[in-house]
């Protein structure tokens, strides 16, 4: 049986997700202006919009909101360890934390664990993966984690 | 005492976030093109991003990124909800759930609760606030919920 990363990502199925498959994918580079950008259409706190007042906030600095972390994590999520076609949708997230700031320059990798893959009891052709998420930066610093879950098809 | 909402967020400090206290605000729309420009900078999925193709997909349209959703959430809190001054950090979230599809056209509004507010014993010129979050689409539907946890300022 070929192992996780074998697979390829257009082929991955249910039956791909066993317990400690996944993978460290990345990195992405935070850049200023995405930082800002973000945060002008969803988090508009100085923190995270107006590098000077940012520089006098609890942080010292301009960080990324930390709904800007999630959303580059699935940017990862969905060109590394997803297939686009078997992932049905995500029921949620629990444990979602934000552990350390992300800012301007940071390299951001995302590594992905599987936890536990459950066939669905009403729905034979799929089943629910739970996958433990860490985002880490250049120093190897978890800056974000959470468990997802997530509803993929089943190898037919 | 003056009730949370007869308190100006500009001056919204921790010991203004007793349990109960909230509100519901909004609404948003949520435009297709909103979706699709979330989604081609961090969930590029066909459901998320292609209108045609998501109309074979398993919500027969498009829909939002659930992160697209936590984010049009994170704007309405800060605008109504949360001083950014006094406003710090958050550790985290907890229960996040997406119940719904969120499509375009959608008119979504942001209930908060408090559930919980607790002096910090290490610093205490803070609190941490735990606070349930659901967004309500227009026909009054729970489209998205968590519980939220911030760090605030304590009136000095």
């Amino acid at each position: 049986m070929p192992s996780f990363d074998e697979t390829p990502l257009t082929d991955r199925h249910f039956d791909d997700y066993r317990p400690g498959a996944g993978g460290t994918y990345g990195p992405v580079e935070v850049t200023a202006s995405s930082i800002v950008g973000f945060a002008a259409d969803f988090d508009p706190h100085t923190m995270h919009l107006d590098p000077v007042g940012a520089a006098d906030g609890p942080f010292g600095g301009l960080i990324a909101s930390g709904w800007h972390t999630t959303a580059m994590m699935m940017r990862l999520m969905v060109d590394n360890f997803l297939n686009e076609r078997t992932s049905l949708a995500s029921p949620g997230v629990d444990e979602l934390r934000w552990h350390r700031p992300v800012r301007p320059g940071d390299q951001l990798r995302a590594r992905f664990t599987v936890l536990e893959a459950r066939p669905s009891r009403s729905k034979p052709d799929r089943g629910i993966v739970r996958t433990r998420i860490e985002m880490l930066n250049q120093h190897d610093e978890v800056v974000m984690s959470q468990i997802m879950m997530n509803l993929i098809e089943r190898r037919a």
